[in-house]
């Protein structure tokens, strides 16, 4: 129950983040809720694919579409007040993406995959929606250039199968690899670190 | 057997209009061919990778992928002409678009899909593909900004899901679904319905 | 274990021209590394999802994943030395690309895929990784309008489906379908064969 509430906080703020580039884009309304949707659940679409559950979760339930859908059309009607609210919408990001970097990791190895493919496949739920994302609207990821997410993602999901090896309960490991992924990220957007880029390009 | 020719219509509507958009950003021979054949088919094996039907139709059988090949290469040569039939290309593409939204419903009901399942990758089914296209020759996706297009490939589907609710044959909910959707596009197409994009974006 | 061996040796090309890529677009550190990973495993994770292998193989197990990190970190360091290298990164990713190839089809056959699917999953592992790397740095895809690599793809998987249906043994198959494949990438690449573009385009 409580696990479904903060997912579907994840599903708000991907779905915002999603939206607010789109409004960014000035695409009109159903582009914006499109790529609301996409972001909000394109990275349970693509963790199901690779584990091999077919139809999607995210497409069996109405649960995810209709919340990433409803936040998708308030943004676009609202989007003036979601941008001075984008630092709360980045802090619920960061909780969704350590979320879903370790009910990722936690599905994963319920679905019989090995404990690097867990760690593997829980960062890419983590990282799919924004990557699908910056695709759509044709800008390279952020991830790639700017961004400290794809490795708090995989602190996450590595948290996770770490406990799960060491026997502990599974919600244990749930919120471990939780607090610890959303804590890295929010620690690396508050002091603005960014790893270092290659030194004396001239290609 | 119509169900095959109405099918293959679509193949060839869509593989024309990747084909066309490969010789507007001037490919070479090879990567019309390529544009038009992932643009054909692309669809198709997205739906059947969400299904988890493997491996897909599309390859897995000659018809599809050839039909779409020989397009684009007729496409290739015959350019010119195929510009000037760019409006019939487009009627082409609408009534390929509401059986491919149809169809893709009605198979992911087949392969034990939920109601809402089964919208999402009817309306997936149609879309996947021109979707595709536009991330190839690194463009956005039209359907994001310009074009009413998932509206009418969810309608589609949205229909062949209700048909299946009230008990009525596969074949009346395709071809409502088809008939519907299809139309939907051409009225939009004809008439120029855009929705509107978010006001006073300033940022 | 020869098997093994040729196919670490492509893990490192392709990585090695992911990374590559991601240190001429300046990327920082984790995102050269993710780019090197992407292009050395994308490829075989989507045909493992287009066969239904799941988890795939190349998260399933450490040593795809770990040489091409190795190999994203060495190129991120010494990208200068790397640049020289380069005549010597395209030969290697030749053999690469004629293996991915060949055992792609070979393990789609084995999959119970039928003969044009084997062609066609066989070709698409060997082009999907560099089909990524393109699309995440927002770049059109080399294959579709420079690079004559898709056909020597698709020559080498038929080889191997070609062997298949004449009983001979896998490993023959193997073995001539990656060495006409890379052998074709090689004389394209040093006699800079292009295909034509189409004529008198004005639109």
């Amino acid at each position: 129950m409580l696990l479904t509430v903060v997912e579907l906080v994840g599903v708000v703020a991907f779905a915002a983040s999603g939206a607010l580039v789109g409004v960014a884009k000035r695409l009109d309304f159903f582009g914006v809720c499109l790529i609301g949707v996409f972001t909000a659940i394109g990275g349970g679409v693509l963790r199901d694919v690779l584990l091999g559950i077919t139809p999607p979760a995210s497409l069996n339930t109405w649960k995810y579409f209709v919340t990433a859908l409803l936040t998708s059309v308030l943004v676009f009607f609202a989007h003036a007040a979601a941008q001075r609210l984008r630092r709360g919408i980045l802090v619920l990001d960061a909780v969704g993406m350590g979320l879903f970097a370790s009910s990722g990791a936690a599905i994963a190895l319920d679905a019989g995959a090995s404990s690097q493919a867990a760690m593997l496949i829980g960062a890419t739920t983590a990282i799919g929606g924004g990557v699908l994302r910056d695709i759509l609207v044709n800008e390279m990821p952020l991830l790639l250039h700017r961004d400290l997410y794809a490795i708090p993602a995989l602190v996450g999901s590595t948290v996770v199968v770490g406990c799960a090896a060491l026997g502990s309960a599974p919600a244990t490991g749930l919120v471990v690899g939780t607090v610890s992924a959303s804590l890295l990220r929010l620690v690396a957007l508050w002091r603005g670190w960014n790893l270092p880029g290659p030194r004396h390009v001239d290609g």
